[in-house]
Parts: C-alpha cells; structure tokens; sequence
C-alpha cells in the first residue's frame, strides 16, 4: 500500500489494455488509475481537474468535463475498457436541486454511452452507490436484488445510469459491470465537500478541528478501503458471468462513533473535539452490504481490515500535508 | 359504459374536491376527468391539445405544455388531487433518443412536484406504466417487487418519475399514490402513433388497411378496459392504506393474434388483413399483472371482460367516425 510497492512490481496482466478511467482525478479514480498502471494496462485519466500530483508510472492524463463530448468523445476513442466513476454531486446536496441532478451526470452518461457503442467500447465498469442506491434497507445486510428506493437525487442518479446501462445492453449488446460501492476511504481521499467521512474527519482531526457529526454519530456504515475497491475494478475487467450488478463492501458495520473511537487510538492525540450537527435527511440510519455475490462470481473479498487501513490513511495523510505544507 | 349513464348519474361522493387531471386531452385523461366529474368532483383537465369534443359536464379546460411552468403553477394552484397522466413518448420511439426521454417528462416532472409542494396539493396519483417498467419478467404474473429493468427509455422514465414521487414523499412528506397500469383499451383511444393496440387495429380495420403486426403476433399483454382504469384511479383518490405503488390490470394475458381474432368476431365483416413487421427491441414477449395488492388494498377489481369491452370500444368508434365524417 506504499509508493515503492505500486513502483516496484509493475505486472503484465491487463499489458496493452487501453482502459480509460473517468474521474480520474478523483479519490477513487487515482487508486484506479494507479492500479491499472500496476496491473500493466495502458491507462488515461480524464477528469476535472490537473493531476497534483503529476501522474505517475506512464499514466496519460486529460482534462476536461464529462459534459463535454468532444472532449469526451477524444478519450473514448480507442480505449478497450471505461471506467465510469463520475459524480456530478453528493447525497445531501443533491436534494437542494433535484432537477440539476438529473441534468448533470444521468444525461452526460447516456451521450458517453452512444460514445462507447460507435467507439466498440469492450465494456463499461461502472462505480455506483451502495450506500445510496438502496435507500432505508428492509433487511440487513442488504443484496443485489433489494429494493432501490434512494432518499437523495444523488442515489436516483446511480440508478438511472445503472438501468441505462442495461438498456444499451439489450438494444445494442454494450457490455457493462455495475459495482455498487459502500463507503470507501483511505489516501487520496481528502474530505472535499464534507465528502468520505474518514477523510473528512482525518482532515478536521489534524487541523485541530472538531469533528461534525449529523446526528448522534450512531448511523452505521460499511467501510471499505480503497485498495479493495481497485481490486474490484481489476476483478471486473476479466469477469464474463451473468451478473452485472455486485455489491462491493466489507460486510460490516460500523457506528460514526466506533469510526471516531478508532481515529482516536490510531491518531493517539487524546479526545477529539466533536461538533454536533442536526441529522441529515439524505442519510439512511444503517447500511451494511452483502457481498456474497462479488465474493463467489469474482473471486473477490475484501483484505485490508479497518485498523490496518486507518494507518495506511494516516500515515498517507500526514506524509501529503508535510509536502503541501513545506511547498 | 355509453354518454348517458355519465349524464345522468352525477354523483356526489367527491363534491368540492378539486381535482387537476395533467394529460386531460389524452385516452386516459379524457376518460378520468369524465368520471371525476361523475363523482361530484370539481374538475380541471390540463392537456396539450384543446378539447375535442367539447368538455362536458362542466370540466374546465386548460390548454399548455407540462413544461411551460407559469401555466402549469396556474393548474395546480388550488387544487387537492393531482392525477398525473403525462407522457413524454411511447416505448419504440423513446429508445431513438433517451436523453430526450429523460429531459421530457422526467425533469418537468421534478418542477411539477415542487409546485405541488409550494400550493400543499394533498394528494398526486401518477399513471404509471405495468407494461414497461419492470422490462422482461421473470415470473408470471408480475408482482410490485418484481425487479425492473426496462427495454425502453419510455419505462425508465416512468422509474424515473416514481423514484422522485418516493423522494418528495421521504423529504417533505407529499403524499403521492402510483398505479401501474397494464394495456388499457376503451373510448377515446385513437391509435395515434400506433400506440395503443386495439385502438389502432380497429382504427386500421375501419379503414379497411391491413393491421401492423410487429412479429409473428405471439406477444402476450394484458388488456384493460379504460373504465375499470378509471374506476381504479376514483378508489386511488381515498386510499390512505401503507401502499405506494399498485398494478393495475386484468391479471389475464392474450397474444395479439387472441385480439386480433376476438376483433373479427365482433366486428363481423370476416378475416382481417395482416402486415407482418420486424419485431420491435421495446416488446417485451409477455406482460401479465398480479393485481393482488389493488384488489385487497383499494377493494378494487376489474369488471369488464374483453367482449364487453370490445363491443364498447367498437360503438363508441363508429359514432364517433360517423360524426367526424358527416362535419
């Protein structure tokens, strides 16, 4: 999980796979990025803003907006596999405007679809929400095939994508994998727009903030580290079965206040400050999923515990902060 | 069934209640804003095109576009129940353009619930689609929590809109019933862009044109006359049960050629001419509905068998050819 470790066993598995990443500028499309690189793949970045860092390990960066065809159109062309892992927002400010939601990241990805089917784009990797997508779960934990019933715009977005992909499946064979993702963390995830609660409250934690907390810190989460997400994402490439939707998340869960019990003996500073915030509507009060599915179609299962995973990020954190702060 | 028992049994079940049908001018539409007005209500049908014939039964009428916002605020302004009745397309021609699909009836919807919100509308029921929304089935007959996975942008759509009526309902509480509605036949259905089976073979068999047939004709549907739509829609208007989302439907499945045998019998001028087409990517090869939940949450049940419903339909077409052709 380190820089030397990415650097130093570069694989041939995926070598000359062109795989495009969009939003690979952000958390989870860098680690993407990276791992591809890893695995061998030839890989392009395209997102919103610059690489900073510089890309590494020969990985081809292009700016730009999702909204933007011609852009767009310039990355797809080509490219064996796109990972889709755009996010025009976030779940509690989605609901301020519904309607901007839906004009935002829904109707860009049915153009970038009509792309891929005249680029014969192989396949289609989707990061979609399983935090988002289910809505208040009936039964825990929650599968593939619970009701999706999103409490924000933001998670009526994933599955407007989500049922456009299997609409383009079926009327023109476009191949596609859907990967609903509970909550991820670990480096590269720096609390942007309150944003991954871990990465937010690292952030808060080091700059001796306290840590805001909707509600009573008892909503419960499934959280993921970020490498086994990209482990995922490279499972899914190769991945020819019947099923294109899985659940990816550690199966378990965990209060905001256990969450914030673990910051404190991994940070080892004493009591963090808490700052105490009305709850949200857009937050479910638990969401925990099974991912038998990915575990038995995938070979996939998640192998970086919550503790170990929590270093990795700290130690990631205080490492970009000292560079940034002696800049 | 005919325009005398409308007239002459004017009910008083809904007296004072005002009632805003959007899509007023259409099948359903013409037919709900009739039967609102036979209850007693105080109706506004809000349609595309202007009435014709004439409104009866003291129906106002507002000509304007769902996406025209002033007139639409104007609509809605004052009104109790909202019946939701509005269509951007059909299924065929959704899947040419699915972002136009989605910037069509979707977003306008998304403005329509917050006028709903701002004029405190105590109730919508929104006509959704039995027949595309949950795609190919797995099990027949169709129950609420089947998967849905539809072929068309027209059936995302209709998702689409549900998910939000489910978001308004979780954020601010706005009370909103759906009926998913199988193939509704009856008075009023004019076969305009071949939507709409037995109102077009019957259109095309009055014309003496050969019916289009897209396939060998072994689609399954299930047929409902427009009235117990109707009827179900009234029941909707009281229902205050935990139930969001109903099918409504005959629960019996016929082919296109079962019609299009019953349609000779009852025409009577013997073997009817058949165009064979290519099948169409939108057709799902069968749709029945379970009609369950309707039948013992709104006490409601369809009543009309296809004969009688036949012979209806057929009356009220060749007066009203007889009508149009002698102005």
């Amino acid at each position: 999980m380190s820089d030397e470790i990415y650097a130093s066993a570069p694989g041939s598995e995926f070598a000359g796979l062109r795989c495009l990443v969009l939003g690979g500028s952000g958390f989870l499309g860098k680690n993407l990025c990276r791992s591809l690189a890893l695995h061998g793949a030839n890989v392009t970045s395209f997102g919103r803003r610059p690489e900073d860092p510089a890309p590494h390990f020969g990985i081809r960066s292009m700016t730009g907006s999702f909204h933007d065809q011609a852009t767009l159109s310039g990355a797809v062309k080509g490219q064996d596999v796109v990972f889709h892992l755009i996010s025009g927002s976030i779940p509690e400010s989605s609901n301020q405007d519904p309607s901007a939601e839906l004009r935002g990241a829904p109707l860009a990805t049915i153009h970038f679809l009509d792309l891929c089917r005249s680029n014969n784009v192989k396949k289609i990797v989707f990061a979609s929400s399983g935090g988002a997508i289910y809505g208040i779960p009936d039964l825990i934990p929650i599968t593939e095939g619970a009701p999706t019933n999103p409490i924000s715009a933001y998670g009526i977005g994933k599955l407007i994508i989500e049922k456009h992909l299997s609409l383009y499946n079926h009327l023109y064979g476009l191949n596609y994998h859907v990967l609903r993702i509970s909550n991820p963390y670990g480096r590269y995830q720096v609390g942007r727009n309150r944003q991954g609660i871990i990465g937010a409250f690292l952030n808060r934690a080091l700059d001796g903030l306290p840590l805001e907390i909707w509600g009573a810190g008892d909503i419960v989460r499934d959280f993921i580290h970020v490498d086994d997400v990209s482990r995922a994402f490279i499972a899914s490439i190769s991945y020819d079965g019947p099923h294109r939707v899985m659940n990816i998340g550690s199966g378990r869960g965990l209060s905001v206040n256990d969450i914030i019990d673990a910051l404190e003996r991994e940070l080892g500073g004493g009591r963090l400050a808490r700052a105490f915030l009305s709850a949200r509507p857009a937050d479910v009060p638990i969401n925990i999923l099974d991912t038998k599915l990915a575990r038995e179609e995938l070979g996939w299962a998640p192998s970086i515990d919550l503790v170990s995973g929590l270093r990795d990020t700290i130690a990631w954190l205080r490492d970009a902060r000292r560079v940034r702060n002696s800049d």
